[in-house]
């Protein structure tokens, strides 16, 4: 009884356990842009990926922060003061998603946005 | 007043539009795991795709795939009967997804999962 099986999160025997894994972070709102933030922007404080990240709540912040430290993903330093402030960083586990923010990139030109329209990055110019 | 902005999907100004729109299809269960039994499985029928995502309901499933499908990832295939039988395949857009799925199993096994504990494959000849 000391383990309860995670029956919760969306899991299939047939697939990679590390594949599973990496989608149980990946498959929350936000998680991905958090770490992308992260590995583009170096370590930011609370504040700083709250402006980025638009339309994202101070609490649903800082409970997927809370997640990602405990999976050894994001590391939370505290920056002595006065006045004292809190940085995230990206650990060396971490930093590894870059290859999959690569992979990502990639991939997302290929489909179609949830507005049915391709992106298409913006040229200087042109009305938007 | 055409087109409206897809306000509520998490979105960061600071990422890219590519990145973005990939995590817009992985961020929500199961997407990613749909995904991949049809990209390690090839063409699925839905009771097959249903038996192996373990407690995904029927209901979740077709609206996953109906998603997918319009976003040219997945393409419904009718089987002419007797008996009509629906099957799914990825697109060539959704094939891309191969490279996302090797960068994820790739960084899924350097960091812990949901319980805490690092995942392992399981070794034959010891207890599991």
């Amino acid at each position: 009884m000391r383990e309860r099986p995670v029956v919760k999160h969306p899991h299939s025997e047939h697939l990679c356990p590390w594949f599973q894994s990496a989608m149980d972070v990946l498959s929350k709102p936000w998680n991905g842009l958090i770490m992308a933030m992260l590995q583009t922007k170096g370590p930011l404080r609370f504040s700083e990926l709250r402006a980025g990240l638009t339309a994202m709540g101070d609490r649903m912040l800082s409970e997927r922060l809370k997640e990602l430290e405990a999976r050894g993903l994001v590391l939370r330093r505290v920056e002595p003061g006065p006045p004292v402030r809190v940085g995230y960083a990206l650990t060396e586990a971490g930093q590894g998603f870059r290859e999959v923010a690569m992979a990502l990139s990639g991939w997302g030109k290929n489909f179609k946005p949830a507005s049915g329209k391709p992106v298409r990055r913006r040229r200087p110019g042109k009305a938007a």
